[in-house]
């Protein structure tokens, strides 16, 4: 159970009824996600987490569906229940297959495990490796 | 400093010898990380790790790239300073761009601003998200 | 489900009741947190942490609901889901009002945000923030 | 050594030069700290964040003090080296004393405990604390 | 709810149910707990990761027990509900007294707190233990 | 480079310095690591701190070994440098071998990957793993 209501349209404020407007025409979707309905607690953090989903999240360098994996990664670290579940959905609704979907999890259980070898056994990192790119 | 010696190919026994033997010449390089170096105090753990490094990272339904990006992704959500220095030369030799590397650092801060939304704020999942597709 | 039962008063040791009479008492309550029942499986741990409590949340450079708020956003950035409800509850209780409960959470996203900024690009420290006051 | 390069003020853009420009402005500082500099690789990125790090961190509901000491307390609970060194100094300029320091730092450590005894025990949440405030 | 089904015996392919089969096989029980049924979805990966279990937690210099001890502790640090109630169900079938199972926790409680004050207060490490012990 | 000083006998208050004092003669040394001189800023959290490790670490249904490798365990998984080089070099102290340690690092390194496959497909607890025992 959340720690604030979830609010419906009627009940946010005008602020967050326009955010929620925003989503349903963004997305072609009747329903707006639990997170933004909790998120309207706060109508100005709703609408700037809302601004940098649609700026971060737009196509450019990495396609959308690139970015749907990435995210799904990070929450899987992260041990979000809430993002994995959400997250999982977008990205097979913009074309991740289930042979997508295990490559992506094996990369995660595979970094999960070297990344605890490198700082269980505080592996310093190579020379060659600490020189950044010239600016 | 690590917590256990960084084994020279003298001081590594056959076993993990032979593990940076294949390292050298599936990488096409004469040099052999630090993390492997030190993995070869335990040569059985050496040598699973890395066959599973190259079951995992081979490409497949996820193009060798991409599967870089969520390496880095899931070593910047575990502070793995080693993974991420590694992981990142690695990815920019196959071809990521600056601008990649842009993006892709974008969705991970993202991501760990939302996890905390959903998770600070308690947000139960959409019913919607919750049933698997089926088996 | 807890891994260890959850002791009633007439189930728990008296060390453990004598913990939970005290709790009552500096509470002014009749309830025991679930966390004290399950805690009452290991009776001296039980003491320590209640002692623990009671000498780190008591007012003194910081007031107490201050001491409730940091307690949220640690526990926000650990992901435990039961001290997030308790301390968001204690912190009602004890004058936390809804705006200083959203700005409360609107920087831990912005550290959660700021702080993978700068493990991810692994920024090093600047050398002005290196020196400790004097001893 | 960071990932990237720290930008100094003739290597970055226009956009990322004038975020610098408007650090130094806000802060009455001539030095701009590497995570900015940092950050100058990614301009839209910077001057996102900066712009959402005045929004936060502006005082309202709660002081800008006891935004620093939340600040604080996530990035331990992250392991943000950085973030720590950087906000323990900010706190101390905006008049933390050594005393909340002190107090500041024994609920982070007894928060990092009871949120593992909760985690550990998989102790379920008390009925009470389940019931949101009414929207 | 998982975001993959639970397979099945008889919607395992066969790879995969040969896993199950030497899961009964080595464990003496019918049940194949929820984890492998889910994985089974990856039969590569439910196959490299059973065969991983099977090597890593065979007894040798640490008896079964204890590696069980070290699991559930590494369960609890990584908030990994799942892991905490089957290993703490493993280590119980395997002689795991609920004395030794209070003492386990409250080590776990200890270095989740003395972490948090060496990294909250960036502590370095002593010159005398940062030197490796000969290769 | 730590956030407080690391304080010298001298410079230590005489309840910090009581502390020194025992930490010597409990373990037969001269040397009184950096978390204890870092701690001492804030004595009363240095004696609190200090009892607890000694109450928690003494030998009982759990050997002085097994109570180390635990340790070590969960700093490994909380990414403490600190804590993992002076436990692993405690553990050595008490009789770790090189074998104990690799079998040790390997359940860590397990571990890390199963928790990340429960968490990352949101595996649901098998039924019978949640009834407690009885209380």
């Amino acid at each position: 159970m959340a720690l604030v209501p979830l609010l419906t349209d009627d009940q946010a404020d005008p602020q967050a009824r326009a955010v929620f407007d925003d989503i349903r025409a963004c997305r072609g979707t009747d329903h707006v996600n639990n997170i933004w309905r909790a998120l309207a607690h706060d109508p100005a953090q709703l609408e700037a987490t809302w601004r940098e989903v649609k700026r971060v999240m737009a196509p450019g360098a990495l396609d959308a569906l690139t970015k749907e994996l990435v995210y799904i990664a990070v929450s899987a670290a992260n041990n979000c229940s809430y993002c994995l579940h959400t997250h999982t959905a977008a990205a097979r609704a913009k074309g991740m297959s289930e042979a997508m979907f295990r490559e992506l999890m094996r990369v995660v259980y595979l970094a999960s495990q070297t990344n605890r070898i490198a700082i269980g056994l505080q592996v310093e990192v190579d020379a060659r490796y600490l020189a950044p790119p010239a600016g």
